[in-house]
């Protein structure tokens, strides 16, 4: 195929999302390879040009752990929550905000795309009261309202949200959010069209470590009680069930390639899992 | 090469273009051949959709000398203008606003575009005066003013333009302008950055048929004037040097294969001529 | 009366249409004599700058049959509807876009007015299918869906549309379309508060040949199905019919005399058959 | 002629001046007859709805003395000037911004306008500041500043507004104003394409009492001089002259007949005097 | 406290009412006291700076009994209500519109303030009709519809609109309205947060002549009905319940003193009587 | 004074800068103390709601060398610039942007205000490059050009932004940036009217350690380069000359007590030392 086919052949896929918000959230995991992130930083430019709404939500668990190290300062893990006293979440909120969202925000930005880096404590974005917490973990919380505008007038004005999942809490405070689930919400309070999880693994595996492509919201429901799937995999399904529940068409968990996103997007079969309301027809 | 790279690849060409306007002339000649035209109505919507501003220019003689003939009607020129009286303008307006200009928009619309076909004399985009004939040679006109406001509410509004060669005289009566010439003033009248006309050859040919990729504006005066260039060539190199002087920054003499608007612009050397006013480097 | 008092009187008229949609349907039959079209044109004009927006569709079955003739094509015509083969809708398009339409769009713009003629396929405005036919007659439609955006930009803008009765199939074809139904769906769409259908007849009559002045939506069903009127005459009262099904207010049939528009809107009796759903009084 | 001709060819008139500013000023002594007050409020009201903005300014002396005399004070005058203490002034405003203005008002809003009445102080249109004055006359003002922005959002509204002549000084007090300078200074301000100063004499007379139909600036500066006109329009002639050196196009001095605003409109001869900068062709 | 404290500590009753409308009654016993004015519209002007919009209605039956008084006409009242003839009618205009108006519209543009003064009948802002009345009463009105757009668009443009209480019947004439009813019903029509209606008294007062600073709709449609009120106020409280049953949140009766208006807003309790629909905790 | 009477009275001040934007720069110095910056925070709310347009720099030096401190990396500075290998670069802007500035932004949103903290990276805000450097002293950088866009749209939005003083080169990579320099660059990039850089000293303080309260360009030019003034000052004055020779009217550097924003605007004298280009008459 000539290029110009190629690009003429994406047209039918980027005419279905113009005008439309896509909420991807970037695991921390990801953000080690640094050709990966440039390539997302490619991949979110296009979607922008072409008219699609981009939002981007990240992770950066690896990289707190790594900082605390340093500063000589063991994580601790409650069922699967980071223990945050006050300390922690300053260097939980200086890891997330001053250093891997601004360098998300950096690669965009050198391939001359208008990223806008943000907590979401700003404008008020992710408003957020501690979790109910049997075992006192801290600074844990969990987002009670959405405030998008702030996205809104951005994506309005030409740029890309980059967003680090840290709540205001009405005392001020800063609060550690999951990211999965911050982008999970933010995809429902925007009305996004899709969410896309991009992850270090291909999708949802079965038992027998084979890619699952498609899963309905009743056996995603399934799936994530069962015991073939491992942990981080978890919050990422019920994040997909909860935004599917909110009105999300559609919702991805996809490995992080180069150009995964745009794979995913312009690409009938995408390469990793595809969780719908309801079956889909290919 | 992934596709998706493809695509990304093509962003930094994109880029250099949005906002602009492109005034693309197709000659009678292109649209014999129904999959150029449909090719090119996919192009048209590309940029379109990654916000360049596409207007159509269309000519159309050889089926106005076609319908001429089923109707009885020997065509005659005069140095190479047709002569036209009343019965023939008749016969050019049917068939340029009403057979060439309707089936492009059908074209584009058929692949989900938004065209919208109209003469020149609607919206009095092409107002015109006779030209002025030694021999009589009847409605031949020339451009007096452009008013291309028309144009524009609708390249706001989403919509690609299809412009037929028509030009509306003070008296009410139509005139048949020069295609390659309507083009070309209207590519000043819009301050378009590109006038791209797609023929039937290669591009500019030196003496032994081989292409030429680059002439500067002197080099393309020398040339218009010049034995080996073969007669429909002329008035294409006379438009373009006419916009350069007008302002439009970069011409190109193109032959209409598929997707042969794509391929000029979102590579480097393109496929046929391109005429600029200075030297560039590639 | 002096000139102003009568202008003046006008103005209650004028301000209870103010910002309202009139549908105007210039029958082909009444477009032999230009005297008639300009006047329509002048009448037009004036509705435009006192703040109506009129929109014209135009018929051309006359003018159609005339250029098959020269053709040597003999129009077919079965239960009333022309045979229309890909031959003939080529012939069809060319006299109703590039002929009657753009006559229409030179008399407006002669008079200064800012006419765009354009077809039912520009802006995808008469997206169609071929009708349910018992005998094949080839290319004739009826109108799935009005997509009148393209309208009102251009009534926004301050132009004058004028709209040839050409549908848009699925396929990229053309479909000849009934002017009369196209005008009533367009009035419908637009939620028009008029459509005036101008004619060659003083409007209905009676089985004495006397003008009917007034019908309520029942009795214009009832004199639909009546022997005493015409063939021609019949399509006309059922676009009336439709229109008021689908919200017009008021739908007129009238002789397109000298200013019969104005006529019609500014005395309160009017001039040809006003079709109300109700009995209104003077 | 029929009615829908008569209207038809106003429609040129029109066209000339939509859009444009037209200031037209009623005198005190038109304002005794009710009859063409309502008539001018029909033909302002017929401007506004063909596109026009009508600003109208008025006097009222004849109604100060009179109200001045009820309330057993005797007016007094000084070199044409009404000397003007604190008591008169409110006298002043009382009856212009309450009376004549309010009455302006009802008359068009009566006929279904939507006018609104304001003194020159409301959002500052006019601050002033008193007269140089040999002999002490009060606060009799001049105006220093006009802040038309009121009116603008007025005219943009669709309103039409009546401003009676009174100006704010620094001081907060009020300042009585000549209507006639108002009106000038008002039109130079907007823009405005027309002064219109309504009388009760039919224009400037000559020395025969012959209406003089045309002057130009040089005539008029002359005539303003000359002894054959008469007190109270000298001051008229003044305030054409300076609104012609201030960019208005044409002012007229009119008798206020009925219609008589219209009728100098959509009338090539106009009933009065017309006072352009330079001699212009019928 | 320093004044920075100060005007920080504002800050929260800033808050709650940007965007809203507050409606101001100023009554006429208020005006004889310049300083009061003064301070009110400064009080106005700070309201408008910050973000509430502010509207005033005024009285003045004062004044209009002293002008009728030197013009030799002695008042007569019926019932509360003034006997309104035409003649009285016109100097109830004058009064109003003429001189109460623009004294207030004076004193907010001295400060800096942007006031434009109108009176009810322009922009049919109160459309009235005659109160029914067993003795003939004359010119004495009640509102039947508010036309709130012309005030809006001074509001959006930075204007503070001062309304006088006269109406616009349907013949044109004018008519005499109560100011705490066209207060009243302006608050409704606008969907006004506070109605504010500054008096000469403290507030409404108990048997004991001791301010009741808090009164529920319940209690206060017992106390209008009360022996115990002065006749002044009882109007003033009906105007509040109305206002209330309309949608009003809160309705204030206080003295005017200086800055009144300011102090009601800027502190917890407020200087007068707080009407609201139910019980409020402080 | 009464409360309303001190708000009043700060009228005259707001009016004079609303619409203006005033640069604030918050030294890292002054965020020690946490109710310095919740009354700063609320001095910008208040400026934000009287329609003034506050954005926030800050620096942060103390901040990040406790840090590095922290993480066993001694601070080295040469000729007072900070050596800023990859390393320490990682940790300037992890503090500045993920510690200082989102504590700047939980403040002023913890009193209901807006903000949204942003680096100098986001939306390309300083485009930068490394500073000519005779001596390695790595990622150390000076603003080549501001793009104050984003900050315009969150301006326009109701939002206050803050912003960290690290720049984008062109490879992508971040550097540090001097706030001072940061302040003074956005303040003239935005037409600032102020320029107020809060500290922990009460301002220039002359030989003798008194309070200069006044000092024109010129002799701010002399007082930079004289030996009296400590360290830490002269960069704050000559960020002071560069804005005013970039346009900014008034530059204040003040001591960062409660709410000295509010009393340097809106007292005549202010408490710190203003600069301006020429004598001001107090």
């Amino acid at each position: 195929m000539k290029k110009s086919e190629i690009i003429v052949n994406a047209l039918e896929y980027i005419r279905e999302f113009r005008g439309k918000v896509f909420v991807v959230k970037l695991g921390g995991e990801v953000m080690l390879d640094e050709r990966i992130i440039a390539s997302v930083a490619q991949d979110l430019i296009f979607l922008h040009i072409v008219g699609i709404k981009p939002v981007v939500v990240h992770g950066g668990g690896g990289e707190i752990s790594h900082t605390m190290d340093k500063l000589g300062k063991a994580p601790v893990f409650v069922e699967g929550l980071r223990k945050t006293d006050k300390e922690t979440m300053d260097i939980v909120e200086m890891v997330l905000t001053g250093k891997v969202n601004t360098q998300i925000v950096s690669q965009i930005n050198k391939h001359n795309g208008h990223a806008v880096g943000l907590s979401g404590k700003s404008g008020r974005l992710f408003e957020a009261r501690k979790t109910n917490q049997k075992v006192d973990i801290g600074f844990v919380g969990e987002i009670t309202k959405v405030n998008p505008h702030i996205l809104e007038t951005q994506l309005q004005n030409g740029y890309i949200p980059v967003v680090s999942p840290v709540g205001l809490a009405k005392s001020g405070e800063s609060l550690n959010i999951n990211a999965d689930t911050a982008a999970s919400k933010l995809a429902q309070a925007m009305n996004a069209s899709k969410l896309i999880i991009l992850t270090n693994v291909r999708g949802v595996l079965d038992k027998d470590s084979r890619l699952i492509k498609r899963l309905t919201l009743a056996e995603a429901v399934k799936t994530a009680k069962s015991k073939t799937v491992k942990g981080g995999m978890k919050p990422k399904i019920k994040a997909c069930i909860e935004a599917i529940n909110g009105g999300v068409n559609r919702t991805h968990i996809v490995k992080a390639n180069t150009h995964a996103v745009l794979e995913e997007i312009l690409t009938k079969k995408g390469t990793g899992t595809l969780i719908t309301k309801n079956k889909i027809k290919d």
